[in-house]
């Protein structure tokens, strides 16, 4: 069985090519710019060369079918036709209260996301293009949606109730969230199984640091708390997210420097986080370049970073009364052995033990980094968001054919 | 020597008269209602009956008169004449980052306060006005200022810079200042004392909770951590505040419900945490006499206020890479049995191992709830901010009294 597996943005769109026997890509790219007479196409056979196209692709239907035709193009095509695409998966980051796991698309799920778009207007609406983009051109194909939110559905009132008026959760749909489910729960699974322990007997907390970046308490196998909210913008500092402020910092400024609403909501998003505090980048790997070289903002960003995101870790310690795994994951968890070993050498008071060599290793896979002794396992597990996905639509789809 | 405390609000004045050879309270009182026909006010010498009047007192210089005639009021005075007062001590919230520790008034230091009305419009307005009465009914007395921020100055970058455009707190002043710090300093320095261990040994969480509430990491003596912000707003859930959300969340709702600044600042501080969640009360007290009725969104209430101080004293754990001490002081900390035991019971990661018998115990005064064998000591320790406030003013009067 083959699955094609698309995460949709607003002007982009990146795909993987599955094949579900192995669960392996064949094929995958992205589409950038789309709207652009100078959108670029990029598409890379496993095992053949990256072509990359630069050409006039004004909406997602046809950035969709530019894709399907490289799929299925006589020298670097990966299937015959593309009636051998068995379904599609896509990405959705909101699914509100609505969807606690991945569905099979249909009307009343297309009528659901689209209701969900003021929850998530940069996102779902971006999605809901990827998904008429794919029935436009491949009418009558199982599409699956897989959603960021349905792992944390398992929260518990408690953890997900914010303490202000409950009309605005009744009326307007203000509770957590939390987002990068697909993840957090891919990595939970991989690192019960590396550890050869039973999930149900596990209290870990999963850091999804990338860039965008959040934690999650998982007890027993269920997400019970995490750092993103209402919005991805709530808990860790992030690349250029704030995360967690006084909420009265939000009007003060708007009053302070006249900001209209979404100004100040740009501003949080995508003037914050390591961005604002260093002056310099986004990105962990050129702030960290910046501290070699003795950059005292850079420094700073690091630390506030760490900090935060130490502080998170202690705090779903003290939610699940315990500690058992710390998985890194993501762009910088997977990357960032400065980043796991500040946090990790401040965590002995858990009985955590940092295996600085294997710390310091620059591999990739799954890896313990903590010591034989150490009475916390840490691990780094690289993400697979896409499997899941590919996975999700695969079940889904075999489960409606057995009907 | 003989010393007047006041709390200075804009509607009301708390005063203590404290005899500072043995550090007495020798009578006490507030007047409530200032500005209307019906003021209140009422007073008490120790040891003596209280009194009630109901005035017209349309301002603060008038209250301060008020407040001074009985004082040396032939009947119930507990002063020969106003005379034998030697200074007068304000609590003031704002210090801003002019302010390390407690001043004596003059031009500069009031120039300062002012300058500080942005950053506590409900509060420093309303201090200043306590200082003018003063001036005007005691010309020429000393008086001092003690400040909520000040013993939160010794916080470092990383914790008090908020990951925002760095610019907002150059211009604006924007960064984290913490309050109640005249109460985590002083239950800090009672903790120490009472377990006959060096400040400067000690990793320690103080815990004030009333109807404003806030949690302090204190390292070796220093603040270094507290959950109150930019403004006391952010942190732990309170009686009518949220504390923590989605930043994201104000801008929302203010779009959702077309609230203005001050709308939706009135609704995060007056209309939200217990209060909120309960539908029912502000007041501790009252949510566990509905809980015990079998009030469920009490319950609700109480688990969320519970669950989120909770993860902040793990959160400032983690800051301190341990924890020996952890300290319950205000209103609720000192009298609420119920969530000192839920907190400390889910806890036990630390090697905290409460003595439920003590802490159930209906006792006032210092008090220990761990037992001898908890790796983490838990105190129990009634605040006292006015006789700070009254050490301070009398330390300084004496010093300036050398020069």
């Amino acid at each position: 069985m083959n699955i094609l597996v698309i995460n949709a943005g607003s002007s982009s769109l990146k795909f993987q090519m599955y094949n579900m026997v192995n669960e392996e890509v064949v094929a995958s790219g992205r589409v950038e710019r789309i709207g652009m007479d100078t959108a670029i196409l990029s598409y890379e056979p496993v095992g053949g060369k990256e072509i990359r196209e630069v050409d006039e692709i004004l909406e997602h239907t046809m950035a969709i079918r530019k894709v399907l035709e490289l799929l299925v193009h006589k020298e670097h095509g990966v299937l015959a036709s593309i009636a051998e695409i068995d379904a599609v998966g896509h990405r959705i980051v909101h699914g509100g209260e609505s969807f606690s796991s991945s569905v099979v698309v249909d009307e009343v799920v297309k009528k659901e996301i689209k209701r969900l778009f003021d929850l998530a207007p940069l996102h779902n609406p971006a999605h809901m293009l990827g998904i008429a983009a794919v029935e436009q051109n491949m009418p009558g194909v199982s599409q699956v949606v897989v959603f960021d939110t349905a792992f944390h559905q398992t929260m518990p009132a408690t953890s997900y109730l914010y303490p202000i008026p409950l009309v605005l959760y009744k009326k307007h749909q203000v509770r957590r969230y939390g987002f990068h489910g697909t993840s957090h729960e891919y990595v939970s699974q991989r690192a019960a199984k590396l550890l050869g322990k039973p999930l149900e007997s596990l209290k870990m907390v999963t850091c999804h640091i990338g860039n965008g970046a959040s934690c999650t308490a998982i007890l027993h196998g269920k997400s019970v708390d995490t750092s993103m909210g209402m919005t991805p913008l709530e808990g860790l500092m992030m690349g250029t997210r704030s995360g967690d402020i006084d909420p009265a910092i939000v009007p003060y400024v708007m009053g302070k420097e006249e900001l209209t609403l979404n100004e100040v909501n740009s501003m949080l998003n995508k003037h914050s986080g390591l961005m604002a505090i260093s002056g310099l980048s986004s990105d962990m790997r050129e702030i960290q370049d910046a501290m070699d070289k003795g950059d005292r903002s850079a420094k700073q960003a690091f630390e506030m970073y760490e900090y935060r995101l130490r502080k998170y870790i202690g705090a779903y310690t003290a939610a699940m009364n315990g500690l058992d795994v710390l998985v890194f994951t993501a762009g910088v968890g997977e990357n960032s052995s400065l980043l796991r070993g500040a946090v990790c050498r401040n965590l002995t008071y858990l009985g955590l033990e940092l295996d600085e060599q294997a710390n310091g290793k620059r591999v990739s896979g799954d890896r313990a980094i903590s010591t034989a002794e150490s009475r916390v396992q840490v691990l780094v597990i690289p993400t697979n968001e896409e499997l899941v996905i590919a996975r999700d639509t695969y079940q889904l789809i075999a489960k409606a054919a057995e009907k």
